[in-house]
């Protein structure tokens, strides 16, 4: 597939020619990096923007060899002969997916940071890999610089893990882990977007697509399970308030947008949704943008991979190391996933956050209505400085399946003294057993 | 290289065959993982073993196939036609560097778990499998089940890794994680040996040589520096004491054994020893037996890699990791290094504790010896409750250089009210920033 070229010394030399789709923050940190590398097996020969004009004239232009096409249509890359690896980093399903039908059929390697892609129709994707014999890596699909997908295909392929658990959506976790600092939803939110963080319409990061799709995108390759990501439950995150923040921390918990798969047999759970996290547990510790993945292994336990999700150049480092992987050949050990179907609910403690006008006879309406459903209460907390008018309370329950809380919350949401939906949240337990 | 056979669909499949040196506790863990995969593309056909007779009554015994070759003589594994993938589980530069080169030379693969041998032995063994097209590997060798040399070959290889920090001895993490909650070092060091942790001359794991073997493994990976382990400083964790975890805590730190590299142009620094870690740092997350490793990338910034460093079923998730690499003929990326002298010298804030034998004109005598080499105090710390005649006190010093110091700390070592050698211990400072 590569070219050989002369090099100084006479002797020739494999060299992999990118086509590069997208000189966005990404695409041109991509091409920082790669000029950084020094590397002589890699050169981009093509990149296909809009309104190239523009592009070349980027400060992170100067990074691109002289002598690369630019174009504005995307067969001068898809068709060209001088094309290796088709490098996509412009991300959608469509027309993404037809032109990278088009670089596979045509026996051309693939590398893309396309999550959406990869959730959506990675299986079929897969399958026409295989049948080409070209390569399809996609390490920056998910928590950008935090190698989370080659360390766990390569470095845990042994093991056999029965549980994902994630912080994939570095918007959200900037926007909780600010909350539990003091700020306010909405004024963080408006931050998180002046930074560049959060998009005008936030609903993808806060309402948990897209946490959802790199979770099903983990799942295949932890769980070995092909989940579809519309069957996994997405909670946002904006009905979290200041008092959540202050009850969990009284359970010595905070509050984080967590993406979590698990299989028991053939049976697998998924859930994405801002949760209790013990302080105490790894998931806690991300700040800021931060993510991070805890996989948990029948042998080899808990393994914790974090650091920067996102970002053009820690994105560039995920892309660039895939493409090194093209370069030397190195492909990956397969790792065969079978579909799936979520089944949902997860057995776990859980905590009910009520907002109530208050009069005799509340708690035990409530108690009532989850002992109907055989909820056991673990714990109720009420803090002092809320007027009745409008009183926050929580009550925490013991371990519980959420299909029957859902439907025990559903009841007793139509309770008259409600004045907000009640807010279910699940509360993540540390049970790493030590191993030996 | 492997064994084609016929499986129950009359269609042909191969097979890997593995040669296994040394059934203890990680040999007969991996038996059991590899059991447990149900891979019918991998299996044990020899075990080399002393006193096979007992170990075939080992209760993992039964996770080797009935038919494989039990034997204690070591030829009847590397010799053997049907061997296609050497495991050595045993330990120690010799005699397991000759076996493994007949090995090599044979054309066999190997995977080792043998972090003396790939970092005392590795450059010439990385020559001699080029020049025979086998591969060998070596997952297992630092932070057992902790994919880090996975993660950072296939995942950080586009990165420019410029520095390295970890916590690769689970041993010295136990006893400074227990110091810290308020045991007391020989105490704790007697309860690690009790639960298997140390061995009875703890000197491998306390005075730093385990871990500057493995930090020298990771450097190779990670800053591409070939490094000789005799020229990386190593510092006991023997001399720490309750006080330093009093000090350390009032300078928001805690105390723990970091083996430490960093690369700048063509200098490189490199030490094993405690070192105070600010609460913040990820550092400071790991408790008990727990290994972590951070790496800090010109383009990723720091990256996190957690789990269970040490344990017969975590290390056995990294053999079999690079096993089912073996049998997938899945290459790792070339990351060629070069030889590198170590220059010794870190230029960063230290922690100096003095026990002293109160009398006027110490904290004068001190602040002489510092600023006559140029050492700028940034803190003095003086506990109450502890008697004149014996009193320990800190000073903290602005980033100053290490060698230099060590210099000061030769000349105040000197000083008659000094009773005890003075303790000087490098303070890490958290400074990923953040990268776009």
């Amino acid at each position: 597939m590569t070219a050989k070229q002369e090099n100084g010394n006479g002797t020739t030399e494999k060299v992999l020619r990118v086509g590069l789709l997208g000189f966005g923050t990404v695409g041109s940190s991509f091409a920082e990096v790669l000029s950084a590398s020094g590397a002589q097996d890699v050169r981009i020969t093509h990149i296909f923007n809009r309104d190239v004009a523009r592009k070349r004239s980027h400060a992170r232009a100067r990074f691109v060899p002289a002598e690369a096409v630019w174009t504005e249509r995307v067969e001068d890359v898809l068709e060209a002969a001088d094309v290796d690896v088709v490098v996509e980093l412009m991300g959608g399903l469509d027309p993404i997916e037809g032109w990278l039908r088009s670089a596979l059929n045509a026996g051309k390697h693939v590398v893309t940071a396309n999550k959406q892609l990869i959730a959506y129709r990675g299986a079929a994707l897969f399958e026409l890999v295989a049948s080409k014999g070209v390569q399809l890596l996609y390490g920056a699909a998910v928590a950008g610089g935090v190698p989370v997908i080659p360390g766990m295909s390569q470095g845990l392929s042994g093991d056999q893990i029965t549980r994902i658990s994630g912080i994939v959506n570095g918007t959200c976790n900037f926007i909780l882990s600010s909350m539990e600092a003091g700020a306010d939803y909405s004024e963080v939110l408006k931050t998180a977007q002046r930074l560049g963080y959060a998009e005008a319409d936030p609903s993808a990061d806060v309402d948990g697509f897209d946490a959802r799709a790199k979770l099903c995108i983990l799942a295949r390759i932890a769980l070995r399970a092909e989940i579809n990501p519309e069957d996994v439950p997405a909670q946002s995150i904006s009905q979290i308030s200041a008092v959540d923040f202050a009850y969990a921390k009284e359970l010595g918990c905070t509050v984080r947008q967590v993406s979590r798969a698990q299989i028991d047999g053939d049976r697998i759970s998924a859930r994405v949704g801002p949760m209790l996290v013990p302080k105490n547990s790894p998931i806690a510790w991300s700040h800021g943008t931060q993510n991070m993945v805890v996989t948990s292994g029948r042998f080899g336990g808990d393994v914790v991979f974090s650091g920067h999700g996102a970002g053009g150049h820690p994105t560039a480092v995920a892309v660039m190391s895939d493409v090194r992987a093209v370069a030397e050949d190195s492909h990956a050990v397969r790792l065969p996933a079978k579909k799936v179907e979520v089944s949902g609910g997860v057995i776990a403690p859980h905590y009910l956050r009520f907002v109530v006008a208050d009069r005799p006879g509340i708690v035990a309406a409530i108690a009532g209505a989850l002992a109907k459903f055989g909820v056991n209460i673990d714990s109720i907390l009420q803090h002092r400085g809320f007027g009745g008018d409008r009183l926050p309370f929580v009550v925490t329950t013991e371990p519980s399946n959420s299909a029957t809380l859902d439907k025990a919350i559903a009841e007793i949401g139509t309770m008259d003294f409600m004045l907000e939906a009640p807010l279910c949240l699940q509360i993540l337990v540390v049970d790493d057993p030590d191993t030996d």
